[in-house]
């Protein structure tokens, strides 16, 4: 290779100089067709797809680390991708430069089922990994839905049904491997348990969206498969006693697994795409663990509790098989609203309040959903205070984008007014950089752009995502 | 007051002036002498005392900001001062500075028993917290044994015998309000139980032990108190077997609240000062809390375990006075152990490693302690893998402080071997940097180093621990 001055190149030169030798480098495992592009910048969100200008297959931690510190001297943006299932437009290239494709890094390093952990290369997707368990007897409980990466899923502090029982990803990585913008590896934590050995490097990497550096390695807690699952659904009269029961049992100590809230609406869609045939009402989907005892009194807890609200017959699903077509049809949700009006986008909002106001949050987002003539299905993480409206629009219709967007500034404003935040779990992204100031103030901005610049001062790891910088 | 030239003077002038300006701004919150500075240097360890220039004892936010601003204009040295119960020197001023004694801001700002959370500001302790929280049936579990201040608890990451069930701080603190080092009032988070907005800063101040700013008002998870508790002592015919009980007590997933190890030592030490008649063997402390049924179950499964592994008669403390007194006892363990040697300095450790290394880590430092000669009792938070070791030495014997230094490298390095860290709950202060570069990686150093400088680039908060800045 001739050596380059690359110091005294044009912007353009230098970028088209760094995907050259990107190009040398990994021969067949760099892309720029234009379908490879797209399908990088493509995620699960109304977001315009803004592609990369390559794509690198990465298969190990030293050629991360040579993207790096090619990107670094090329000043090419890097944006990790992992199972493109997230919905801020986090793997999206505004700035053009290189989608790294972390999905060829997918071995799992060491099960210690001695430990409770394991180890995992970035592109092992959660249900690979419990897979992989089953025999052990143990899981890994945090499940956003999508079969998302767990890289990924560290990177935008993942939680979903499970968080209320087992965290999120902030609660169950014990430690990561990250390469940083300068090339170096980063160790955040060893595999013990509990540490106070200076900052929490760890925490800090979890919900960075691959704007502080790439993450190689993960290290996971994991937990025992209880001995025994039980769960089912029960519908309500109206919302307000849905959520009055959540919050009655969270607040009673009820170790609930999992507590989802549908709206009739988004139970109407779940009926049509899942073929199930539940009441059109608010409902509950619950589940507990532990030993049988403790699960036959949890239910009983909880029975009582819905039936003073208003709770109808609670539909026991004792059979493994009937407990996972429900939760399937919960996951599926996303798809089954799009079918309520084929052809539209689904436009995913995030907000989570403190527990107490989550009956007011939602009774409120219902009438301004009615007010607005959205068609907007619910469905929500509730023990958590976490709900997702996901309003359906025409995306080519300036109208409805307008109108859309006049609502997601309402419920984000009745949100922060509760005291809550903009983004429960699917992190900031593109979308709602312009909400964090609003929700935290200059300084924490302010503090998050000190640490960005310090670690990143070329500003080449996913740059404007979280932050606008 | 006269306008002053602060650039152009030398170190000592400016740092003169400095404290003439916080004295003239705090009157008689302001104090020089030297019994009030030796205090404010003191803490529960062997290291020597060094004392700040002067201690200011402040009320309110809108003070730590002024003293913020004064020390930040004259390149003062401030050290965060709690209830002085910090055992790694965190309270030391080896740079002299000013000692910001947070006692006077004890105010519990809000408990919403709805959200089972509340707000405090950082001198509150979590004695007093818990029983202002009594009358709501809601409790705050995290506990260290010392009645510390919970500004100082955020501060060093503090965990304790109810971790292994509750988390450390790490995981009970929703939110901080934080005077940072250019005097501005960062907000970490809001009050909602999740979120995925931007950097987690809240998790970055954790064990941040005064560096990165001053903690002005914590927001904590809070807990139902359990409808039962059961606890009780199971003495073990080794320490092999006590380790493996806990162990598989773990990996079965009991959800045990407290299970703490002491060995023979420590329990001769705990029958003279606390007037217990418990068989001189290694004894596990245990602890669990749910439901009737559930606590019945738990008990009945450790029980099992326990006498597979060579555990004697479990002595149950049913009654909330019996069990008091063996948590008393418990955690006047150090004070216990002092006595084994009056006069003697203790020499606080804080290895942490995978459980499953517990029984072969506790074993290899048995059989160092007895090779190197020490006095030195073992307590452990076991549950987590982590344990104390408290050497007990003539602190102006050079031979005897020689020896024991020996041995906290060889049980720091033994640790690391296991995969393990050399704190799990004490923090770093100014006593462990030296092992923090082993136990993560240069990069780790170099990252930490990069936070510290952007948010504190003139070094004024409390410098000298953690880092070598």
């Amino acid at each position: 290779m001739v050596a380059v001055d690359v110091a005294n190149m044009d912007d353009w030169a230098r970028r088209s100089a760094g995907l050259g030798v990107l190009k040398e480098r990994f021969h067949n495992r760099f892309s720029d067709t234009a379908s490879i592009r797209e399908q990088h910048g493509h995620t699960t969100t109304w977001r315009a797809n803004q592609a990369p200008d390559a794509v690198v297959f990465v298969q190990s931690e030293d050629e991360v680390i040579d993207v790096v510190r090619i990107c670094a001297e090329h000043r090419l943006p890097i944006v990790p991708f992992g199972a493109g299932t997230s919905l801020e437009g986090q793997v999206n290239a505004p700035r053009g430069g290189v989608s790294l494709d972390m999905q060829g890094m997918d071995k799992i390093v060491a099960v210690s089922a001695e430990d409770l952990d394991c180890t995992v290369q970035p592109g092992v997707t959660r249900c690979r990994l419990n897979e992989h368990l089953r025999d052990t007897g143990l899981f890994f409980p945090i499940d956003p839905g999508a079969d998302a990466s767990l890289g990924g899923m560290v990177a935008t502090r993942a939680s979903g049904t499970n968080a209320v029982r087992y965290g999120t990803m902030k609660d169950n990585v014990l430690g990561l491997r990250v390469v940083m913008a300068n090339g170096e590896v980063l160790t955040t934590a060893r595999r013990a348990r509990k540490t106070a050995a200076g900052y929490d490097l760890t925490r800090l990497m979890v919900g960075s969206e691959g704007t502080l550096g790439i993450i190689t390695e993960v290290t996971l807690k994991l937990y025992g498969i209880p001995a025994a699952i039980a769960g089912g659904v029960c519908p309500f009269a109206d919302i307000e006693g849905a959520c009055n029961a959540v919050i009655l049992a969270i607040q009673s100590g009820i170790p609930v697994a999992r507590i989802e809230l549908l709206d009739a609406l988004q139970v109407k869609a779940c009926n049509a795409y899942s073929k199930l045939a539940l009441e059109e009402r608010p409902t509950l989907f619950v589940e507990f663990h532990g030993t049988d005892a403790s699960v036959a009194e949890q239910a009983e807890q909880f029975g009582e509790i819905a039936a003073d609200l208003g709770g109808g017959a609670f539909q026991w699903a004792r059979e493994t098989e009937k407990r996972s077509a429900l939760w399937q049809a919960r996951h599926d949700a996303y798809w089954a609203a799009l079918q309520l009006r084929p052809g539209a986008s689904g436009v995913a909002t995030d907000v989570c309040v403190p527990i107490s106001r989550l009956a007011d949050c939602l009774i409120e987002t219902l009438a301004d959903i009615e007010a607005a003539r959205l068609l907007a299905p619910i469905v929500g993480h509730v023990g958590d205070g976490n709900f997702h409206v996901l309003p359906l629009i025409d995306i080519g219709n300036a109208e409805e984008v307008a109108a859309v967007e006049r609502f997601l500034e309402r419920l984000t404003e009745r949100a922060l007014a509760m005291d809550g935040t903009c983004t429960g779990e699917h992190g900031v992204g593109q979308g709602k950089t312009k909400y964090l100031e609003r929700e935290l103030g200059a300084p924490a901005l302010a503090t998050m752009a000190a640490i960005k610049t310090a670690l990143d001062p070329q500003n080449i790891l996913n740059p404007g995502k979280i932050l606008a910088l």
